[in-house]
């Protein structure tokens, strides 16, 4: 009983210089659902939620981002709507935008917000077309309503920010003309930490972290540089899906943001553990002079 | 041309007196879909938020509630599901009211914002999930995630009128385990101008306004005291869909709430002209002593 | 009816888009008494006092500048003193000086404060001489007390249009040694719109605008670059009681302020329809690169 | 030399008291300008500055009130105009309501404001008119724009107050439709003391102070309650002009203003001497339970 | 190793709803040099001094009052003065106080501060003396300079809070005359508690909590409500030292504080273990309704 | 009687000028216990006090900083430890170390601070360690714990000024491990006047001022710039006690520090003397381009 007490004191008094050194510091997790801890996914939101809710209450600032794509599939299979594929890239027509639309803006995001709120009013759902958030441009003509980041004005997120509430943020942009566009999560989670001055930008995803050699388990990097992570990218051994999280988080951490981490959700309270403890957790991604 | 510039010159002073006496005022506007001028449902909403935004530019404050009821039918159907209404009102389950959240806030929502964004930034749409807005209890056990409002928390929509936002608000609430509730629009819009302490209710309709005989176009309600149409809603004398308006603008004014009004939307503009002309339209809802 | 409401709706969304671009903006209005609309003095100052009021409530910041020339003549007549001009500006010694003051400070600014208050508590009267405003340098020794602007502290202005006052300010400024002098209002609204970092600087006359040949009404000039217009002064195409007129307006524009304005006052409501239509009324002069 | 120092410094200490109990209280200054020390209207204004400035300086916040009495009876003798008096009051028509506001707001004010603002950008001259300020009734019907004061908005003067300007104000008030009426300066002094929960009310005479009976200088009253001197009021033992401040004082003090003092302004510097030593000086009226 | 992880995490996760109940709130820690955990006293300041630090900086707001008994017998054995005690109080003339001063706000005070902030710029050091904070009067004659709080001004402790720092006080009063008085530390606390409205008063001490029977060790007393702990005052059942820390925790919680607590100082982080676990320590006596 | 009244009219106007000059400003004392008037050393603070008190409340932001020599030496005699100087510097083990903290922070400190507070809750004592005020590195590893100022952070002062407190410095400075050092408090003055941007530096000496030749009383310096004070610093012109007075005097006026004062403090008032009359007193040493 002594000993279970000293091991809590212990765990608080690690946290102690943790909690100091990210005071008031915005961090942006990239949220991948389908990549979390948790025995059913209410469960892992539940996980999940916990940790943004400490994240906040402690002083920090998070920030989350979100995509929607696995649920956006099961609707246009339930409206019988076959999806079209373009190098990985979902051929989006406005019907279709408008069905990712439902899925980010009123699926996804408001399950997130009310898993936060559970523990008091915390997490309000924003999309980029709040207050103009996200400015979006056209990827390419033949790919429809899919956009890249063109700008992001975050004043309504430091208004959320500054009365201590926790965004939520949908990962759709707009155009000039006021059509939606879906834009990459991953992209969207590096812009919004760049427009922010973040931190700290998490990726949690459903592998261990990034490896030296994709099929090497033993390759597992623990910490680099971002120099040498771009590096990696130029060479071609970044590949699929992590081409856009590697690539908006070379991006970001070259404009301010301070650190990036590529984390594995399925490691229960994984971002209290990476963020409060000195466990080395994932991979590391380091900005500045190296 | 001289006769034309003392037209406009004329109705921009007899603006005057309107815009001072609403300056920094709570304007609560349910927004009606079906209900709008316009040649298309684009036109439509291109006027009314021309209207929005004019408001919002003069100094006051509006606020849109919108619901959703025939884009659910239509994602319903869409998706094979067969509505049950009993008593006028959706027999909403778990699956249901998924759909109804995906409609209202990422369907109708953001569609309100952009029209209104296409002017700048000022719509941020929310839903009673954000920040914990809205606080619903059930109706009735066999109606399923039907709520009624228990409490509205407005500090998320003070803060983003203080900004100067307009706040766009889905009328989904939200009960203490974090379910999602379906809750009828007009009742949103009389509490959340009550939580505001609004200056004025607006309601646009399909209708020239309330009649004292719902057959006789020629018994046009132009005013009336609130302790009258309450005494015609307990008379019986209101009926179906107009019930749920009549009564939370009646408590609405009640609890602070100034005038209420309803308006024939499909009158091009009509808001602006009820706002800031002399021009009498349609029934005006007074609350205070008589 | 219905036109007439439609012809009204017209008007109030034509301005919206000047109501958006000139929120929060400053304009200074040099008023001139003698040039304004309205069958008598009275009624000239009551349809100006709405313009200004107007343009108040809907999120400008109007100043108002003026002079006292004829009122002046009036009371040097009335108390029998001879006004002796040299080249077209008064002599004014010590007496003439205190007859000045007398009705610029304590005739035409309250007739112009007290016309505006009709509407609100909106207008506050300065000089130049409250809070060390208008720092005056004498322009000549021989001509006494009429001054030049030396320097400009605008803290008194800011204060008063941060708390939404309208300042109306007497064209007086004063010398190190507390000495009044009298300072040509044209000047004193240029200089003010400068320290002001004012959007719009208006010239109300009794003219229909500037002209390239003056005895030509078809060479009247609707716009202008400020370059060419000094070039017109450089030229000696300017004359008379412009040149004061068009030389601080050069000076405003080389120095912050957007854009200068020469309007016909004899036009009912000019300064609305100048700024909330899409009307071209008198002459616009632009600053900025060409 | 050590002497002197010792002195110099015995008066600076003797001041800490009382600098230390009026830090950050209002005291209003009834100005007599025909009862001032100072061997030309000139010096005497220079006296009177340097009094109101160092009270601003060492932390008081001065509002001076000022009337025109013998300059207005100049200017209508200037222009030939023959003043009318009933019962001790001017009968003021129009013209000659534009007289005594070109005298009060456009002579005296500007004389009071540049003599303080020799000493740097303190002083701001205000009247009853500005921001609606003072809002006058007729006293009768006979006398014309004689006006009482109806109410007192302490809007403009406790926003002038707050960036730490010295107010001066001319006793100028205004009806609703905009008309000036000219109103007894110590009658506007009792008010704007009691409007800004003065600490001190001051009036600047040409006698010693009150006496017990008019015609016995050994009856001069040093200390007095209001509720006495309200008796001496009733009894007709306070006679002429000092009815109206008598009146006035009494009202102010009923409401809240602490003391009240009766100088004589030709002694130099009385304003310091009554504040900052412990010199009695005149007579003070105290408010308060007896 | 993971299992390592998930206590951590648990930990963490445990302290949440403690975390946001407490955030914001003040907590006022008796600090008993002589009972705490660590094998050396600056091991025992080392533990207290990051209890304190993690407390502030997850939101709580801390204060830390202390005595200095025996450091003071120290001082006063050193330089040769033989302590006088009646009734178990330090009789203390001029010479005494001098020395107590010396040894609570020069030796204590600054080893407090120093141990908080080699974690970083969180504690400031005050005495009732600053700012006149805390208005002492004798206890009893022959005692001389032994005090009783009169009055506490929380001015200087709020403005040091709402900065974030973290006040450390050492129990010195003042009386109007300016002589320094010795309060008892535990008194000085629950006045200190009273005054800032504290959510928590923590007495560390050196047992385990208050017992029923001061005799059986199995009588200790988990939790009880005032009005019992207030009982056990007046029947006698509290003994010694104990008689002040009580009695002044009862006067707190009948003015407003929260709770109370009875700790341990012996069990390392004992102020962590109490505030952000489960775990039930010591003593809590509970205000409010019973 | 009236020639008195008179005087004390012509001290207060003679002060207006530096009251309006000095108003905001920071002036730093370094307060040398032993070099005050006054009969007892009682008598002296009480003048001092009123000093400060009165520089307060006309608006200047005194800051008093001190050392605590001769108490040490009191200290030391009485707790038998021989003092050991080198260099004219005391050698401070950690034993000795604890007796200087003891008499700055715990004797000589709240004696100002309650001699201060006899006329208010204005002064607030801090030493260097509180908030991580003084940085400070070891001199000479011979000397133990003397220090030298590595860093000023004016926060905590910046904040007791912004609430109108006086603070009141003991010499004390911390280095990174927490460890107090004894700082010259000469040195101490003018580092804080330096990171505050004080106006004046003044130390209380008990000496006339400077003189060029020190033997000679006749070479008393009246004004000297801060360049030729450093060549007689560099000459070796300046000896002994002066030595630290005059070098962080030089430093502080290279960095902003406006002008620097050695001051009689035998002189009763000496301060106000020097700001608030046109005596020239002392030595004036003025910084800024010669």
């Amino acid at each position: 009983m002594i000993e279970v007490a000293a091991a809590k004191a212990a765990t608080l008094v690690e946290a102690l210089p943790y909690i100091r050194r990210f005071a008031g510091k915005v961090v942006v997790v990239k949220y991948g659902g389908n990549a979390l801890a948790g025995t059913t996914e209410h469960d892992a939101l539940r996980l999940f939620a916990e940790d943004i809710v400490l994240m906040r209450l402690v002083g920090l600032r998070p920030v989350v981002v979100h995509g929607g794509g696995p649920q956006i599939s099961a609707l246009m299979d339930r409206v019988g709507k076959v999806p079209e594929f373009r190098d990985g890239l979902r051929v989006t027509d406005a019907e279709t935008v408008d069905l990712v639309r439902m899925v980010m803006i009123g699926q996804v995001n408001p399950q997130l917000v009310a898993a936060i709120n559970v523990h008091g009013s915390y997490a309000v759902g924003v999309s980029g077309e709040d207050a103009g958030m996200i400015r979006a441009t056209p990827r390419d003509a033949g790919l429809g309503y899919v956009g890249d980041v063109d700008a992001i004005d975050p004043s309504l997120l430091l208004g959320l920010l500054e009365r201590e509430f926790v965004p939520v943020v949908a990962g759709i942009g707009v155009d000039t003309e006021g059509h939606p566009y879906n834009i990459n999560a991953d992209t969207v989670a590096g812009a919004v930490a760049e427009a922010l001055g973040a931190e700290k930008l998490v990726y949690l995803t459903d592998i261990e972290g990034l490896r030296r050699d994709v099929a090497d388990p033993a390759s597992l990097i623990r910490q680099i540089h971002v120099d040498d992570l771009d590096a990696m990218l130029t060479d071609g051994r970044i590949a699929g899906g992590m081409i856009p999280k590697v690539a908006s988080c070379v991006h970001a951490l070259r404009h301010g943001v301070h650190s990036a981490h590529v984390l594995d959700g399925r490691i229960a309270h994984v971002l209290l553990l990476e963020i409060f403890t000195d466990a080395g957790i994932g991979t590391m991604i380091l900005g500045g002079p190296r």
